[in-house]
């Protein structure tokens, strides 16, 4: 398989992220990892912030790009949030390292990256916010503060990447079932 | 008032932690926000890794403490649910910037601490799991995964450190039956 050297890179740099902390992890890390020389290495990145911002950038416009996409569909507003839901679960569960970077470390960005990475993200809860307010103004969720539940059903997808298991005995298209049905139907009988 | 020099480091220790991450932050920091000889901060702390680590428990057995009686009230597991929920939120928004060392720094504790904290978590999550599991099981919560369903929750209600804002318009409280109302009822009308 090719990889590209700048994906190898990125990729040596989010599992060393993650073992370490972005902190811990020094240029020189990375580039014993991919078999190359420190100046080499800077062929490829700018810095590791701009490495950190890259990733962190990549991933979460991963999770949005599509998630675009669900909202403007000409569905019910149940049937939007379901497949939103499974969307952030595929990625979350086919990526646990990467959102790590993204949900764990990227506040240690200083701050001009950072507030590049907040003004994602907050786009990107805007979608799930969009979705909620609709199914409150079409009467098909119950009213309420369309952010606070979007901040509820968004936390608990998030909060998978802490939890989640490839070897668990559910697959993730199971889990994310479960939470369509929990988040939309609630626990009670 | 009156301040317990080790409590005032832990709560230095805790902001700077905060504003730069756990590895940005020095010693020399510390010392510096408290007012101390390097030498002396030596008096309280055996090392930063030692101040984190007894921040994370501070906090996690202060989440634990309560959670436990609530668990074992003589109550339905719906007003159990719910008091957990309330007193999970009082904690968090008390003291955002403690749940955030210990939701977000805590990792980076080397093996043996860092097991003693996920050990302490997993403790804590697992009352969470009884309560819906008495739930399930009295008939009174749909049947389902127990411990799935309490991370579904749980997931949701630690991720108000990340979004929670004291200048608000809803106190904690308000938000904490409203994520009682999602939780329990679910969002469909």
């Amino acid at each position: 398989m090719v990889v590209n050297k700048y994906d190898e890179i990125a990729r040596a740099a989010i599992r060393l992220f993650n073992k370490k902390g972005y902190h811990a992890t020094s240029v020189q890390d990375i580039a014993d990892e991919v078999n190359l020389q420190k100046g080499s290495l800077y062929h490829y990145i700018a810095s590791k912030e701009e490495l950190l911002l890259q990733i962190a950038s990549r991933s979460i416009h991963g999770f949005s790009r599509e998630l675009e996409s669900i909202v403007n569909l000409e569905e019910s507003a149940s049937s939007r949030l379901q497949k939103a839901i499974h969307h952030h679960f595929g990625i979350v569960t086919g990526d646990v390292e990467m959102t790590t970077v993204l949900l764990r470390d990227a506040f240690l960005l200083s701050d001009e990256p950072h507030r590049i990475i907040v003004a994602a993200m907050d786009e990107y809860l805007n979608h799930w916010v969009k979705i909620v307010d609709d199914g409150m103004n079409a009467g098909e969720f119950k009213e309420g503060d369309p952010r606070l539940a979007a901040l509820s059903i968004l936390g608990a997808c998030n909060w998978v990447y802490r939890w989640y298991n490839q070897n668990g005995t559910k697959t993730p298209k199971e889990i994310a079932d479960y939470f369509c049905d929990l988040h939309l139907g609630g626990m009670m009988r």
